[in-house]
């Protein structure tokens, strides 16, 4: 019985024969050559060879809406079946195969992959996901609330401390390093971790709750993991890694491990050279979504679309669908129409969505309208900037959450809620 | 003494404010915010503040030779000098600094990278580089050249076996796994390697040359250097790796570690997804040319300009000049104006440029021409599809390299060298 992992290309060219361009990735990409073997040699090649599935060309218009949406230009989306046995079941020999040579061949994106269900059997997926973060702070009826530093860099442990009190205080569920903190004299990994989470017991004193600090996992890709235990041992729960700067792999290794019993964010740093052109590169949803939960990501961060760093919202909406999802069978697996629907495949943990930048509290009901509750509210700037302070900040967004959740205006609930009200009248809101 | 890293960056934007763009990423890449700081924290924290260099704004003339070159948007091109103080001695680390957030923030492409003395210092570079690869070989005076399986996928030991001696008996100096030769029932790593290196031997008694075989090292992160060394202790003599689907680091470190002695060709499967867009991504230049040498890989695969899978011709000449210049101090090694320039930095070892696809005897004279002699011409169609056979494809490539060394025509050393008029006939020549 065969069993097939599927890509989806959509290739931009203005006059090719699409239909002949899917043949010859079908078989370029698999077995070389087809129509040249001999007949008995086609028999016993056949299950490695590749199978074109589906070939939708879109003919430019010239239309006004067409150039509007940018897609004035010809194109087709192209899916091709790639047959497991010919790759190990790992994502650097996937995505090797599907899109190793091809993606230098012309204007050719990555824009969708269907796993196999003996393909997923190999990833664990999330250790803790959506439901074992909540697990974890004992929050299961509201969105998360994480915050980040404001500035990390040149800064020492104490103001790494005070910083790092002042959000917590505000009732934040976590805090994560900044992206670009790297080991460093200053704020070395284990003494980071005992600062903050020293400081987080303070807070959690006064406003009752518990929270998680990701502390970034940086430097020689073989010691990730050594410095990961570390961070462990000195009291950290939970991990960020910076996943695009050392390959998907690294990071399943990462949440694989018995001995990381804490949940990973993912940062997509660098993912912005892969995701925006229409024309090249890998999508948002398959970057950000399918790959980092097959990767293992408990949470995974992205740009909104309502900020400053934007992303359009259908994509957002993509990554979302990608993290989240329990109806894996339509979208992450594919199964070979001669293969039996009814044999078990793991379904993988969700990973909570963390749109990010350019977030403040005025925003929290499209978020939530966007996202729904399985999301995690994230802000720097909204938070450090609101005009009481760090602390007032963090109350700020928990109110908006609440008041959300209990189907108040944010302008209503701001009106006994002095800190929503200062950030509103300091942000705006949009309802 | 400050020390820095450059990254020069491209960005589109129709109207923006390029030295205002200039300064808010110098700024928030480093140390966060700056104007608003008090100004004794100011002096604590310039020496973690990033530096604008340069702007360079190209206003669009609507000119018909602007249109015609893809320049007829606005850009800027901006060096922007980032403290070594402030990110580990790492790729990944510099990186996520320069272009990790910034990647998604617009239409912004990392276009240059130049390295300080002092980081450069953690990089040991090619274990081999061009130099230690000849010696290996005992050749000198002369490109090498390379060959490519035809077909792999779905084949057993004795077929490869086979398509390895026809290929080695045409006097090839270097033979590549197909990069999409993964772990496998019918010809795992240490079967093929040996099965390949005993062709080898068969075909070193007739030709009497010598000859490095790149296997594919693949699979788990973790694993990587591990399966090489089982490759080496089987036999292998050079291994080949796909960088991008893995990192930079884990090349630097396969290259750094000491038990790994062979050399390593970098395969650029996947680096389509980064380097073709003018808007978005990572130059060729910095990608398949100063990283990879950086990160010690000894030979350079990257599509030519003359196949199939085409790359502008001045982008290939700026990875042969990454990979290849004695000049680090101009391209690769940034001084800041206040330090001395008498100190001494490592010169990194040379890698041999590999310009692949589409490659056959005929257009050895501009690939010489275009690379001069430290080059590598790599084919695989070009040498299984001649016309008598795969040895005579290695031999006319041979005599074409040999006729352009002795300053000869190829159409007059086709007349006494009959495997190089078939090719000629076949593929024609471009003299």
């Amino acid at each position: 019985m065969s069993s097939y992992c599927v890509a989806t290309y959509r290739c931009h060219d203005d006059k090719a024969d699409f239909h002949k361009k899917a043949q010859s990735i079908a078989v370029g990409l698999t077995v070389g050559s087809w129509t040249e073997l001999p007949s008995a040699k086609q028999k016993q090649m056949e299950k490695h060879l590749g199978q074109v599935l589906s070939v939708e060309v879109t003919e430019p218009t010239g239309s006004a809406v067409d150039l509007a949406n940018g897609t004035a230009e010809r194109y087709a989306d192209i899916r091709i079946a790639y047959p497991d046995i010919n790759f190990s079941a790992d994502i650097p020999a996937l995505l090797v195969t599907v899109f190793g040579k091809l993606s230098m061949d012309g204007k050719v994106k990555l824009i969708d992959l269907q796993f196999s269900p003996s393909f997923l059997d190999g990833f664990g997926g999330p250790k803790f996901g959506i439901a074992g973060v909540r697990e974890l702070l004992g929050v299961h009826d509201r969105p998360l609330l994480m915050s980040i530093f404001k500035s990390v860099v040149g800064h020492d442990l104490e103001e790494l401390s005070h910083q790092f009190y002042g959000q917590a205080a505000g009732g934040v569920d976590l805090i994560k390093d900044d992206e670009i903190l790297f080991e460093n004299p200053l704020t070395p990994i284990e003494k980071r971790v005992e600062a903050c989470m020293e400081a987080a017991g303070r807070a959690q004193a006064v406003t009752g709750q518990k929270l998680l600090y990701a502390v970034n996992v940086t430097g020689p890709a073989s010691k990730l993991a050594d410095q990961a235990k570390r961070a462990i041992d000195a009291g950290a729960n939970a991990l960020l890694f910076n996943v695009l700067a050392y390959g998907f792999d690294t990071l399943r290794e990462l949440s694989a491990d018995p001995d990381i019993n804490v949940p990973i964010a993912a940062h997509p740093a660098l993912s912005g050279a892969l995701y925006p052109s229409p024309h090249y590169g890998i999508s948002a949803s398959v970057l950000l979504g399918k790959l980092m939960r097959l990767s293992g990501a408990d949470l995974v961060l992205f740009p909104s679309p309502y900020g400053s760093v934007v992303m359009p919202k259908a994509e957002n909406m993509a990554i979302r669908h990608a993290l989240v999802t329990n109806n894996l069978q339509q979208d992450y697996v594919y199964r070979a129409p001669e293969q039996s629907g009814t044999d078990t495949y793991p379904i993988l943990r969700g990973s909570f969505p963390v749109p990010s930048a350019g977030i403040h509290p005025g925003l929290v009901p499209w978020i939530i309208r966007d996202f729904g509750t399985e999301v995690v509210v994230n802000a720097g700037g909204g938070i450090h900037g609101h005009p009481l302070g760090t602390a007032a900040g963090g109350q700020a967004f928990r109110q908006a959450i609440d008041a959300v959740m209990n189907g108040v205006s944010l302008a209503e609930y701001a009106e006994s809620h002095p800190e929503l009200g200062a950030a509103i009248e300091r942000w705006g809101a949009k309802e």
